[in-house]
């Protein structure tokens, strides 16, 4: 049986940022999309092939309203297995997290333990980790790699009155800042350079 | 609003094998569990980072039948932007697309353009890209580098009646023989360690 795919568009796309905003999933949904904007950006000057993992889904009932068309009726969001977003950049696989937040400090509640044990382990292999935080409020973007980010939240495990970060500790530990454009949206590649290489 | 996620299951797993064999993705999905296992296998004992990606899902109308939960109440599949399986593997960027038939021959139709272009693309950025075909008839399994793969496909667009690739002329263009096993079940990264290292 051939499955007749719905072809996504720029307009989806922002259709899906509008479904997202809606309270459903985080709220970095902008952020998200200006990222994958800019990866768009990388793919077509050839500079970084990276991709946002779909979001997964449980799938629980398909109805089929025409033989060549498959609806799913019931589904329920997953818990990603991984990070957001992978892919490969001057030969070296690369792999992060983005989050954002409108507090002054990131809390460590808004990325799953699993999520920065797989970013250690891509470490551990050789490959780029890092965390991408947008603070709102501060209009700031930090990128800061697993190891300090990782060592933070060990401390943070036994210090309870430390659950966050601010921006100003991610400068302290090393953690590069992002800056705005317009092509791309916005140029972490360049903080990947000026860290990893 | 917190979103309650469903825990995946290895019994859930097994499900979700059951729901597409109904006819409903490509035919592949045995072989492609036994690839997910293969890979948690290299996971564990720590040789390579490869996950499967999600499959896209287009989400049009959620429900909420509680606070805490949401329910998917109408979607679409949509068509993969890359591949199903990437990854890192001793510090590279590895990359690929697994594929079964029940015939002697693998046609074409099966892959989409756009995947092979990924492919192809990983390649020239300094990655590991290739198709893992199961011919199930034959009971043999050939990984095959983006290269060679991608001049086949070149020369069947030329020539009409150039729509396929049989197992035997995987072999002369290079392709490595994968055998099955039990620790993992496809141990296709001793094929990768011949091919590429």
């Amino acid at each position: 049986m051939k499955i007749k795919y719905s072809n996504p568009s720029l307009n989806q796309k922002f259709q899906q940022v509008k479904i997202h905003s809606n309270g459903l999933m985080n709220r970095g949904m902008l952020f998200e999309n200006e990222l994958n904007l800019s990866n768009e950006y990388y793919r077509i000057h050839q500079k970084a092939i990276i991709y946002k993992k779909p979001t997964p889904v449980q799938i629980v009932k398909v109805d089929y309203p025409k033989r060549s068309m498959a609806r799913i009726v019931e589904a329920y969001y997953q818990t990603p297995s991984t990070t957001d977003y992978n892919g490969i950049y001057r030969g070296k696989y690369i792999d992060y997290e983005a989050k954002e937040t409108d507090n002054l400090s990131f809390s460590f509640k808004h990325i799953f333990p699993h999520q920065i044990e797989h970013l250690v382990n891509v470490d551990k292999m050789g490959g780029i980790a890092f965390v991408i935080i947008y603070y709102r409020k501060l209009e700031k973007i930090y990128l800061i790699d697993i190891k300090p980010f990782y060592q933070l939240y060990l401390d943070n495990l036994k210090d309870d009155s430390k659950k966050s970060i601010k921006a100003t500790e991610i400068e302290s530990l090393g953690g590069v800042s992002v800056s705005r454009g317009y092509t791309p949206l916005i140029d972490y590649l360049k903080a990947v350079d000026s860290y990893y290489f």
